[in-house]
This record gives C-alpha cells, sequence and structure tokens, in this order.
C-alpha cells in the first residue's frame, strides 16, 4: 500500500520528463496502485510511461485501470509490436477483456504480434461474451491426472509453474480432459507423498458451463464461499476457472448498473462516459418519463375549473404528489432490493405488497395529520383540511402498494424490475395524488 | 448444487414430522441449501429441524441463512447447552455475529455453556464492531515461527488441523506474535522440505487493524485481489485474519445500503424488517421530504395570481418540476456511484460538475422542443410554446448541476452522498421549476 502522496510524486516525474526514476520506483509499487499513477496522467504522458515499462509491469496496470477505457486507448496508441508484448505478459482473461473493448481492426492487428500457445488462447476466450463465464474465466489451470499420487501431484505443479501463477487448486483430469475432482492445496501440503490424490480428492460438482451470466457464477460462488470455480463444456471437459476477484468485480458492476437502472440511467451508461454518449443513453428515458407526465397532466385538465376557483389547490398539488413518489420510491427501493438479493420467496409475494400497503398507510396518516394542520394554520377551513388529508394517506397507500406491486409484477414477466419501474410508480402516484385531490375537492368544496 | 425442487421436498418431510428422513438427506447438502430449507420452514418447523441436526451441520446451516434474524431467533430458542454445542461447531467470526445480535441476557447464558477456549475467542471478536475488520476476523490463524523450513512449516499445519480449516496463507510470526510475513501454500507446497520459510515467505504489508472500517477492508482486498488479510494490533502482532467471502458479503451489504440511501430509507432497515420498524425507518425521511415540498409550495404561492388567471399553468406545473426530478436523479444516479467508487479524483468536481450540466441542457432542449410543440397542437400559441421551452431546458440543466454539484459538496463535508441527495436535488428542481415557469408566464403573458 503506498500513500497517495507518493503516486502524486511518481506521476510528477513522468510530467517531467524522468522516465528513468519513474520506472525504477515502479518497481516497488503494487499493480493496482500504478495504475492509479498511468490514470492520473494525461494520455501523452500516459503513453510515455507505459512504453518505458517492462511489459510485465505495465501489463498488470493496464488491467487494474479503474476506467478501463484508458488502458484500451493506450494500448491501441503502441506500436503493435510492443502491445503485443505486453498482451502476452498479462493473464490470458485480462488480455481477451483488453483486446475485445478494441475496434477489431487493432485488436487483429496487436494479435497477430502475441506468440502462438498465448494467442490461440486469448482467441478462444475472445469468442466468450463479456459478460459469461467464458468472458470471465482464464485457461491457466494446473491439473494432474487422476492417477497420481500426492508427489507426482507436486512434480506436475512445479512443470506447470506459469499456469500455476495464482492457482488455488488443482484439477483431477482423466486422458481426455474431463474434470473428475479437485484436490486444495491442503490436503497436498499434509499428505505423504505415496498418498493417491484420488484418495482425498474433492467433489468438483459446482462447475458452470462458458455461456453462464456472469452474475449467476457471482452468486454460485458468494452463496457456497468459492475461491474458484471450474468451466466445463457440454462434456465435462475442463476450459478454464473463475476466480474470486472477478466475482467482488461482478458484484460491484451489478451494484453500480441496480443503482443506474433505479435513476433511471441505461445500465450501460459507463460512469466516466462522454456527454455525448451520456445525452444517447439518457434523453429516451426522459421522452418515456415525459409521456407519462403528460398523463399526470391530463388527470389535472380533467379538473381545470376547479383550480380556476380555488387555486390554492395549485400548492398542494406538488405536494401530495410529490410525498407520493417519495414514498414509492422507498418501496420500490427495499422491494428491488429483495428481488435482486431472491429474498421475496415463491407465493409469498402478496404478503410483502401488503406489508408496503400497510407502512404507506401509515406513513400517509402521518404526514396527513401534518399537513391537516399546516392547512388549518393558513385558514383554510377544517373541510380543506380534512380533504389534504385524505389525499396524503390515500397517496402514500397507494404508493405502497405500487412500489412494492410493480417490481414484483416485471419479475413475474422476466423483466428486469429495476429498470423502469420508478416510472411507473411515480406516474401512478401522480395521478392518484392529483385524483385524490382534486376530485375530492371537486366533490366537496365547490 | 441441490435443485430447488428437492430443497422443497426436504422442507416438506420436516413439515410432515418426518425428522428422521430429512436428517439422513441433510447430510448430503451444502451449507448454504440446508440455510434455504430452514428458512422456508415456519418458525416451530425450523426448531424442530435444527435441534434434531447433529450440531455441525446446523451450525453452518444457521451462519448462512439469507435473512439473519431467523438464525438470531432459531439460536434464542435453543436450549442454552444445545445452542452452546452449536456454538462450538462455528467459526468463532460466524458465532461472535450470531451472539452479537442477541439480547445480551441470552447470548451469556448460551456463552457459559460454550467451552473455555473457543468461549474466549468468540468473546474476544464480540468486543470489536459489528462493521469492523474485527467484527469481520476469525482468529484462527495458522502460524509458523519465521525460523522454521518448510518441511517444520507443513509439521505445524497438521498440528494446528482446527486451524487450518479453510486457511489459504500460512503467518510467519516471531514469540512475541509480531507478523513477519507469509508463506503461500504454493511455495511450501514446491520447496524443498529443508529450504527455511523465510527465504521464500512474502511481505505482510499490506494489514490491517481491529477498528477498520468494514468497506475499507473490502476496498483493500478488491483493490490488490487478496484472498485474505492480516489483522494484527497497534504492536503489529497478529490477531486473525479477513476471508474473501466475507469481503462478498461486504460488497454486497454496501450495494443494497447505497440503493436503499438513495430510495430515501435508512440504510439499516433490514429489508424482511417488519412494518412498525419500516415505518419508524422511513417516516423521519418523509417528514423532511414534507418540509421541503412545503418550500417548493411557497413558490407556487407566490405565483398564485398567475395561476387563477392563467390555469393551464396547473397543467403544465407537474410536467416541468416532475422532469427536472427524473433528469436530477439521473446526474444524481452517475455522480454517487461515482464517488463510491472512487472514480472522481481530487480536482476534477468542477469538470463533473461541467458535464452533467451540459448533458442536462442538451436534454432540456430535447424534451423544450417537444413541449413547445405540444403546447402549441393544443393551441396554447408560440408565446406560451418559447416559456414551456424555456421553463424544460433551463430546469433540466439546473437538474444536471444540483445533481452533480450536491453530492459531490456533500462528499467535501464528509456527508455520505448517497443519503440526503435526493431530498436537495429535487427540492432544486421543484422550485427552479415552478419559478422559471410561473416567473415567465407572469412577466411575459399577463
Amino acid at each position: 500500500v503506498t500513500k497517495p502522496s507518493r503516486l502524486h510524486e511518481l506521476a510528477e516525474l513522468v510530467r517531467t520528463g524522468q522516465i528513468a526514476a519513474f520506472v525504477l520506483a515502479a518497481h516497488q509499487l503494487e499493480s493496482a496502485d500504478l495504475a492509479d499513477v498511468l490514470s492520473s496522467l494525461d494520455e501523452d504522458d500516459r503513453l510515455a510511461a507505459v512504453s518505458a515499462l517492462p511489459p510485465e509491469l505495465s501489463g498488470d496496470a493496464l488491467a487494474e485501470m479503474p476506467e478501463e477505457e484508458h488502458a484500451e486507448d493506450t494500448l491501441a496508441a503502441l506500436h503493435p509490436d510492443q502491445a503485443a508484448d505486453i498482451v502476452e505478459e498479462l493473464a490470458d482473461d485480462d488480455a481477451a477483456d483488453l483486446l475485445g473493448q478494441l475496434d477489431e481492426h487493432t485488436a487483429t492487428r496487436i494479435l497477430a504480434q502475441v506468440e502462438a500457445p498465448e494467442r490461440a488462447d486469448v482467441e478462444r476466450l475472445l469468442r466468450y461474451a463479456d459478460d459469461s463465464a467464458g468472458g470471465l474465466m482464464t485457461t491457466r489451470v494446473v491439473t494432474v491426472a487422476d492417477s497420481a499420487t500426492a508427489a507426482e501431484a507436486i512434480e506436475a505443479i512445479r512443470r506447470q509453474s506459469e499456469e500455476s501463477e495464482g492457482f488455488i487448486q488443482v484439477y483431477l483430469t482423466d486422458q481426455e480432459g474431463h474434470l473428475h475432482g479437485m484436490v486444495p492445496l491442503k490436503g497436498l501440503v499434509t499428505s505423504p507423498p505415496e498418498r493417491h490424490v484420488r484418495e482425498f480428492m474433492e467433489d468438483a460438482d459446482i462447475r458452470v458451463h462458458p455461456e453462464e451470466a456472469q452474475e449467476h457464477v457471482a452468486d454460485l460462488m458468494s452463496r457456497y464461499n468459492l475461491l474458484e470455480v471450474p468451466v466445463v463444456d457440454g462434456n465435462g471437459r475442463l476450459l478454464g476457472r473463475v476466480t474470486f476477484d472477478d466475482v467482488i468485480d461482478v458484484v460491484e458492476a451489478e451494484a453500480t448498473e441496480d443503482l443506474l437502472k433505479f435513476g433511471g440511467v441505461s445500465a450501460d451508461e459507463d460512469l466516466s462516459a462522454t456527454w455525448t454518449a451520456a445525452v444517447r443513453s439518457r434523453l429516451p428515458w426522459l421522452y418515456v418519463n415525459l409521456l407519462t407526465a403528460f398523463m399526470a397532466a391530463s388527470v389535472v385538465a380533467v379538473f381545470q375549473t376547479t383550480i380556476a376557483r380555488l387555486t390554492v389547490l395549485a400548492l398542494w398539488m406538488p405536494v401530495i404528489a410529490g410525498m407520493g413518489g417519495n414514498a414509492g420510491t422507498q418501496a420500490l427501493a427495499v422491494t428491488v432490493r429483495r428481488l435482486a438479493l431472491g429474498l421475496v420467496p415463491k407465493g409469498e409475494g402478496a404478503s410483502v405488497i401488503g406489508k408496503e400497503f400497510v407502512v404507506g398507510l401509515i406513513n400517509g396518516v402521518g404526514n396527513g395529520l401534518v399537513v391537516l394542520l399546516v392547512s388549518f394554520i393558513f385558514g383554510e377551513g377544517l373541510k380543506f383540511g380534512v380533504i389534504v388529508f385524505l389525499a396524503m394517506s390515500g397517496n402514500l397507500a397507494v404508493a405502497g402498494f405500487a412500489g412494492a406491486f410493480v417490481p414484483i409484477l416485471l419479475e413475474k414477466f422476466k423483466v428486469d424490475p429495476a429498470i423502469a419501474s420508478s416510472i411507473f410508480v411515480t406516474t401512478f402516484t401522480d395521478m392518484c395524488g392529483f385524483l385524490l385531490l382534486l376530485g375530492l375537492a371537486t366533490k366537496f368544496l365547490l
């Protein structure tokens, strides 16, 4: 762990052209720290720094860059030979992640310069979707014949020294590569050398196919506390493994997506997107919102003469509708998260909706009493007060109901409940709030 | 991995009183699956099932229950002797997590029956805050004297067989327990027996104190891709270790908190809270919202005579204000997440705010043109159309600005930007939307 001030100094070395001193110091850094130094530089300085670093350092740093775009741009700007040197030093999964984001022409040019065995691994990985188990896995696996003894297994680990970088389990396979089990390192360490690994191997029942969605892989590993999970093809042949550090990245990416969708932003908007990309991602949602806003306005239109005769209602409209939106969003946040974590068991949807309705109603009464009091203080009379009370309690009860009902319904129809829920719910509460307030006022005050 | 239908069958066995058959089948399950079966039962059946299971099975299952409350209630309902048997079988960190949630009296009664060495470990862990490194760590650590050879280290692992359950690193300590380094298992496996571990140990520079916040520990492990991180006291003496599976739980818990806070719900509302707890957690936020809603209403109050003369404005109020709220929420979601992931470097706040302002303005113009057109179609004249156009573009630009400015400002003042941002931002956009629409209308249409 290097202090931020020290990282700042290292960036200054590059900026002031003291590249040799920078390279010397970079050897002492963790990759993630070196990645931060590179991130803080502008494009030209970053390119100069990466070109000067030995490829094994720059490769790991590029793989750890917080904003992937920076890493991709740098790789694309290097001479293909130099980029290929870096790719060769990368773990195959990191290499595929970076190359997969480049335009095909550039990626092909770089790959052509990569040595054959590594190139084949990366090309194989590039065939899998980014967000699949195949897209996460590394093909570097330590395998041992299932007939091996502990001593033979240890010898095999020594031989496969490159594959074994960062390995955690030894996989037992037969001659056709079918996965039969795994041997945790601890077993190897503590076993007598002549013992057959088959005797103390563990089942490899928990395995995934390369097409599996990354969320599913992350759920599995988190659920069963796995350090890594083997990836096998349809015939049970071992293809690679997904490791725990990928899972943390997936969980964080999912959390980002969920929050963005909840805020009405496309889940694929890069957090550091340019303003043009941000407009493209958000404008469509705003148009959908505008459409629903017109629906709410049409409710107001029906009661235009009421408002003309009693303009004070225009003050209360945003209060009642806005509070409904807030209460609905509360119910929505809790329900969306429960659904995401699988905490709404089948058949319990109704009880979840019921609870949120009750919570909304009680909060509505609580806020209704305040608005009754306030309207009374401002001299609008008891009858008016009772109407704002009823509109508030009713709208917050509806808000609780809608906040739970809408996402549960969307989930039933296999629509991601995070994405469109908030638009539906606030439309619901806007319309219902206006209808209650203006409808009651029309009936009892005119 | 057991199929859901099979888990359902197992739950049925308990419900129909076939406990012996259930216990037999439970031996074949992963703890997380057994936990799901127990979760799906009602309280009495769950208690019967847990009582009948051998403590090593029920312990792990309780530790894995998705809703911690269920596990705590079950433990509290058991006879203290039986609960103590379960606690003894648990990893000390899981035991402390469960006991820490019970009322003190019950926890003390159970702990009194726990065997001395395990009790001391749990009692030590109970002293740390739940959300600190100390609250996450296990004290079960495999240590080896820093003078040991590889063979002696392997012998030490065999001797510490209980501590070594699920261990990943061997820690090197001196006689006073000061941490000097770690030996990854791979090094032990491939080293000649007579080699001193000191020769191939790795630095243990990345370490945490028990008081460290769990988010910080999770960030560290995720940043440096660590399987585990050692916890040391102020003098560098090894206290325990935090493992990667805790980190995934922390990352998920943080994501839940962030989404709840974003939705205006206290971060400590349990997702399965009863309705009374949910009301307690949400009503205060709604009252804060109500206060800000009154502020927005006061802007409308200023223009009451304008509305009386031109009631069509009442239709456009929710459209302009609501769209501002949506655009502000978009900017907010992106900015809050960028801040949470550390993607807003020092000194770049202004450029982030600038970008969001531009995005808001462009989206405002895009939506402004639509409302201009719509108002024109409804025969409200070009002058009116230009006013709704200006109000919409202006309000969405303000929304973009506020959506980025508010959380960045809160972060500057060390206030969690997720928590109160949305209230401030929507108050901003409501007030600004009303002011623009009604102000422009008063000036140019009356």
